[in-house]
């Protein structure tokens, strides 16, 4: 008996235009309101890992999330990208009898991020798009990454800028059937490899409100929101595309910074309000408002939770790292791009900076910090040394 | 030698429309982008309270605030409102000999607020309403109360409201002068007795951001204030007038607590953000969606800083009161209206109000509570009792 199987793994995104609203009349097909940008982040700091087995001995379709078993039928976005996706696997055999027949066979899908899901780090975008590319690596799907992120789009929006590295727009498209609301390449990960990144995990706790939940709420009753899809986003777009093109950093943080502060603008003109960022998050505005007083030298944007993405050139990474290190003591560094190299400390703070703008909180305030960069999008990896699944088609690690 | 001298005290207006932006082009005339609406609150818990004696003993025009001397001169606004006063009693005196010529004295004004200045509470808003009302007493301008806010706006913009009692609304006009930008009367403190209101200090530390200068800059870059402005704002005052011609609580409440959450949202939509509401502020936005869940029984609403204001009808208010008192121990609780009556604890918990929406805070997060109502516009004071001056013309206490 033949097994077909496999492992691939995904990256997150972060939006510096930021998708908030899904089309009412459309709600199946998870359109958006308004196009949107992100940056793939490096799945060598954050990613989902996904494993799926076919076999003819599986005697039902399951699914294993972060070492949990949960219901794939109550899923409904996940049923559709299945459904999908078998779908064309079943029309390719239909027409090449020498396929073998793996679209009617039962699958086993194992997925783990290794980050906490739902803590507003994007988890159900990496999850989502690693889902559709490794069904498309085991159905053999000759679907390019624009074609399947439309399929991924319909697990969960954000996720179909996952399905490419470097610099992503998720184009809202304008057909009735959704097959022109998909991911476009902006620019590869190559093209800007001095962007960086710095996670701050404010709260791994599961958020209040649920993107999808909030939008809707956002959709329906924000006065505010309909100025910002007509008249603020579509010049926006192109001033963020043409910023990425000529890696012009302080028009690209200028325009990340008011698309995020818009974005929670609108979540609390919702009725009732939706609050993402606490006090905390609100301090980080301000340390890099300050840090930026004499010249834009890094950018925050602030997506469904409190936690902070702090995007800036290489160079200002270590007076950055400075400054989180004075404000928020007791966090977790993960250094693997060796920021700190040798030294155990963190460097001085910038010159000029003042200080005041804000207390220092206290111990743990921000759990962890992460540094990373702007990388490639999903990555085919070799089941016999990557793959979740043991010999029985059971997760390998449970919870 | 005669001697001139008045005293009266002025109220305090929260707005539930709220004016957030200056006419940049008619920076000097204090000309708001929009209308907007208050209800004016008892003068028995919070007013501005002021003496203006003038006499040529009086070698200089001088100030205290709250005790404190400060330099007229720098204070612009304040010049304007007297020199507008002056100018009126000049040409008084002009047309009738027999008028006493007090528009040439050097005066000494003294002013005094019994809360906190500048930490949200409208303390301009009284003290320009105070100064105008105390200066048309000294020089008997024949000037009703709309003729006065045009005046006191031109001292501070939300002033004008608090030349009346009750429901005003500030009409933003349309003349190139400012003179159509003025407040009326949409209705008297009497129309509707049973709206009361409890404050909620949350801080009385002086705020970040200005209201001047805070909304200059979210003029000057919020794309979302045009969109309130013009298509949002409108509408909600007719609808607002409506709502208090008719005591529509519900409907007042859910227009009061929209149109917060607006003003707050296009804060944020400000570049660089601005932030007035932290996490006490947000709990109890929380606390107060809690409780109107099966109905609308409460209405908050946040001005530039981080204390709500809470209207509801009276008898709501000792539920209200049981809540915040859960959530926010350790506050002082200002009971004039006499709400505890003779019990020393406050009431049950709303039955069906599930807690777990908040954490309790620490003791003393908010500071003070006070129980108020919708109350009369300013009043004249008998200076023998009332006034702040000695007979040497310097405050009779000192900071």
């Amino acid at each position: 008996m033949t097994i077909f199987e496999a492992t691939c793994s995904a990256p997150v995104n972060i939006a510096v235009v930021k998708y908030w609203g899904k089309n009412p009349e459309k709600i199946a097909l998870n359109l958006p309101t308004n196009s949107s940008l992100s940056v793939t982040l490096s799945q060598d700091q954050l990613h989902s890992k996904t494993t799926i087995r076919a076999s003819a001995d599986f005697t039902s379709d399951r699914l294993w999330l972060n070492g949990h078993e949960e219901s794939i039928e109550k899923n409904k976005r996940l049923v559709t990208c299945l459904r999908e996706t078998r779908a064309l696997r079943a029309s390719m055999e239909d027409k090449d009898a020498a396929l073998p027949k793996i679209s009617g066979l039962n699958i086993h899908v194992c997925s783990e991020n290794n980050f906490p899901t739902a803590a507003g780090l994007a988890s159900s975008a990496s999850g989502y798009a690693c889902l559709v590319y490794t069904l498309a690596q085991l159905f053999q799907l000759p679907l390019d990454a624009s074609d399947l992120s439309i399929i991924a789009r319909q697990g969960s929006g954000s996720a179909c800028r996952s399905m490419f590295g470097g610099f992503v727009a998720w184009e809202m498209g304008s057909k009735d059937d959704g097959s022109d609301s998909k991911a476009v390449q902006i620019a590869p990960e190559t093209h800007w490899p001095d962007l960086q990144a710095m996670i701050c995990v404010v709260s791994d706790a599961k958020k209040g409100t649920s993107s999808t939940e909030g939008m809707q709420l956002t959709v329906k009753t924000s006065a505010l929101l309909q100025h910002r899809i007509k008249d603020v986003v579509p010049k926006r777009m192109e001033e963020m595309i043409k910023a990425i093109q000529d890696k012009d950093f302080p028009t690209f943080a200028d325009l990340t910074m008011k698309d995020s502060n818009q974005f929670h603008a609108v979540c609390l003109d919702t009725y009732p309000p939706i609050f993402y960022l606490n006090d905390i998050s609100r301090a980080i505005i301000r340390i890099v408002t300050e840090y930026n007083k004499d010249g834009i030298k890094a950018a925050y944007t602030f997506d469904a939770g409190p936690n902070a993405v702090i995007y800036a050139p290489e160079k200002n990474m270590a007076e950055i790292y400075a400054l989180l290190s004075h404000y928020f003591p007791g966090h977790q560094f993960d250094d693997s791009l060796g920021l700190l190299k040798n030294n155990a400390a963190p460097s001085a703070l910038p010159q000029n900076f003042d200080t005041r703008i804000s207390p220092v909180f206290e111990q743990g305030s921000v759990k962890q910090i992460l540094h990373t960069k702007a990388d490639d999008g999903p990555r085919v990896l070799e089941t016999a040394k990557h793959g979740l699944l043991n010999p029985e088609g059971l997760p390998k690690r449970l919870a």
